[in-house]
């Protein structure tokens, strides 16, 4: 639950052992806080030829109050907001040679911006790697990245598909070599679906996304409209059920999801029931001590959430019984993929069939690092956090017409009682193998889960977005 | 280019002195060697219910000459087995505590093979637990790991889509544990091509796939009969084009494909074409000195490849030019681009409007993990091999009705001149930090080419295939 190192380095002492040492120095990344502005600062905004993107761009950007200045690869930029409205002005870099935390204050930015959705050829790369060789050293620790592109699949030649593809490798280095806490992420979004990209933007911009790096987020048109919301309390008005809530990860998705406006339901199991209570009574929220394992719960939830129904599910429950499959008993084997996959299954189909789950849902699973890239003694584990996406991209397109969607969160080394529990040396190196050099917390899934239970990330669907500062880890 | 840790291990005094200090001892993976047999010994079997691909794989485990015995999971295996003229017998797992490599001969296995491809739930992985809870052990070094499922996307059911793709979490799972040179790979096939995985099942059951392991495959169905070959010169009268060719992985990649039968064209730059030469004398091959990223050599090489034409193209030319973004030259960006990924368009866009590549032909990119992952300071290198994975998945479809199937390879780290250079605290991370503890050799990467080459690989394009020994890294 906490990681010494990091805040020995942020020490004044610490910070300057480890500079004269040579050590890595993590930095303490910026988070959501209600008492704390949650946009501000500059954006640089760059462009390539036709970019697609920037006139719905300088309305959201407008909207956070930020300021957006511009690339000269941007010219387009400086009327368009001013259309909106907001402040604007030209991009200045930073002295070469001078780093970004030592400029002036009008040198630094806070996000770097980068319409990418317009490039055809993979010749047109040039103002890409124009802009972020001018704008990268002016960028402020625990800065964004953000570029937009199109997905390469809708893509209308072999050229332009292939250069949409490549910027992936590109966002994924920047996040590898910004370090200082910046997170680098890729918006690929569909024609006609730029206006969806508000809310993806927003968490993205956002403190909330302060251990998200390295990601690649697709926005789909949709055809019906996005209810009434409000971005102070988007959740607003919703029922959301949370399993595995009484602590840990899920104690925090029940938080930040009540946080956000909603009216939670959490579940745990019998064992748990008091933690659960409690963490239920501070949220003014129901408790419900369940086993999902039990075949007559789906049931049984379906009766509690009653005619009130639920607009989101966040599949969050699960355990481990690590063992090499040699050593591992048919009972460990079975109760992983029980509880962690096969439940959710049961319990997603009841309420869906009986329309527990309402029009315009959101269900969210949570899937691990482990179920993408296989982990040594977690092949139980592991097959169920696969299946977990597999259960995303398979149920996406059968919940379209009733607009519910479905994605997975995957988180790397997040710290938990769980990790608290990993031995020393092998804690340390899931911590620091990855671009900030850090785990990351509770919060960080619980933020993500609230972006995409968001009643405007309804393009976002059949996704599955890592949680892992940029794990090095992968396949 | 040597690994003088894996040879030191492996010697009689460095194994003492490694156990007795508790290092890893990299197995020293058995490689395909032209004078020894390519598959033997004793392959178990295991199945889940209704298992689609038991038929195709006795025909093609007899034609290997291996013998395949039936775990109790797969009882219909026997009867397949004594059809095809196949030695058979009931597997019998090594006595529990003992290891696979002290067991009696009769207990060792060479490959260990399970069919999923029937599995239409979670609630039927018992027996994918039990056979490889009962089998592992008996898996000798260096041996095989081969999955049979169903592509998800195909699956008629979501609960069926998401078991099948829990698999990959499980076949990933067993290569991080196995260890000890062993490969575990996942082979997705598709309903009616069970026939086509036969040049992908060799592949993957021969010493050949020495450093591919963790990796999912695709087996299409195509609707046209494969040509007639023949399996000890799969690549007679076929004539390969390979780009950077002079040494290293090109040479490597042009000496197997030779050895497999084909006429090989090598390409590399004019400063390199005394290497060239030599390269390609041995070869019996043609030595073409061509700059790729000359606008004039699309053209040049169609003449060059005259009214024959050619019928299987490899890119396996590239540079890097590694700087962090804000270091770069706009020249250094603009070449690793050109080079690694706009010269391979120009080729196969003149070669594929003039009729060059023939019909049924093969189109090979590669690629790299830093296309998949990103890496710092390769923001070029990264974009440059993200978009031969972009160039693969978008050109995949459209050469379909020509019978040209393309796809890449990725390799991790590759022992060549250019690792050689890189400093060793990295070099020995990069180099461990995989299932099989030591980095590649060229000829892995080589022989991974030859086996998308292959005239029976008709049913796979459009794929990325990693040649990286289950590197930890990814995306």
């Amino acid at each position: 639950m906490n990681d010494s190192y990091l805040n020995f380095v942020n020490s004044p002492f610490g910070a300057r052992l480890a500079s004269s040492l040579g050590l890595p120095k993590p930095e303490v990344l910026r988070r959501y806080r209600a008492d704390r502005p949650e946009f501000e600062g500059l954006i640089a905004v760059g462009a390539g030829p036709q970019p697609r993107m920037l006139e719905a761009l300088a309305g959201m950007i407008a909207r956070t109050g930020m300021t957006g200045v511009a690339h000269e690869s941007a010219g387009l930029w400086i009327p368009l907001a001013q259309r909106h409205g907001m402040l604007t002005g030209r991009f200045e870099p930073v002295a070469s040679g001078a780093r970004g935390a030592s400029g002036s204050a009008q040198g630094r930015m806070s996000a770097l911006l980068f319409d990418a959705s317009g490039i055809e050829d993979t010749t047109q790369f040039d103002t890409l790697y124009a802009f972020f060789h001018d704008a990268l050293r002016s960028l402020d620790k625990c800065g964004r990245i953000v570029v937009f592109g199109r997905p390469p699949e809708v893509c209308a030649t072999t050229r332009q598909w292939t250069a949409q593809r490549a910027l992936e490798g590109f966002t994924r280095s920047l996040g590898k070599e910004a370090r200082r806490g910046i997170t680098s992420n890729l918006i690929h979004v569909a024609p006609g679906a730029e206006a969806l990209a508000e809310a993806t933007l927003r968490f993205f911009l956002s403190p909330r996304s302060a251990y998200v790096s390295g990601q690649v987020v697709r926005i789909e048109t949709v055809t019906h409209a996005l209810p009434v919301f409000d971005w102070k309390q988007p959740l607003a008005g919703r029922r959301a059920l949370v399993t595995g809530a009484a602590r840990g990860i899920g104690a925090s998705i029940a938080e930040v999801l009540s946080a956000e406006g909603a009216q939670v339901i959490g579940v745990d199991i019998p064992s748990a029931k008091e933690v659960l209570d409690r963490t239920m009574r501070a949220l003014n929220g129901t408790a419900l001590a369940f086993d999902i394992a039990a075949p007559e719960t789906p049931a049984q939830l379906a009766a509690a959430l009653d005619e009130n129904g639920v607009d989101i599910i966040v599949h969050n429950a699960g355990i481990t019984k690590d063992k090499t499959i040699a050593k591992m008993t048919a009972a460990a084997w079975h109760s992983v993929i029980d509880i962690n996959l096969a439940a959710q299954e049961r319990i997603d189909d009841t309420l869906l069939e009986a329309g527990t789950l309402r029009h315009g849902g959101r269900i969210i699973g949570v899937s691990s690092i482990s179920g993408i890239a296989g982990n040594r003694g977690q092949s139980n584990y592991a097959t169920s956090k696969a299946g977990v996406i597999g259960r995303v991209q398979s149920m996406a397109p059968h919940l379209l017409e009733r607009h519910i969607t479905i994605n997975a969160v995957a988180p790397g080394f997040i710290e938990t009682q769980m990790t608290a529990k990993i031995p020393l040396a092998i804690r340390e190196a899931g911590r620091r193998m990855n671009s900030m050099s850090q785990g990351g917390q509770p919060v960080d899934v619980a933020q993500t889960i609230a972006w995409l239970a968001h009643p405007a990330s309804a393009g976002v669907t059949g996704q599955v977005v890592r949680v892992c500062g940029q794990s090095l880890l992968g396949a």
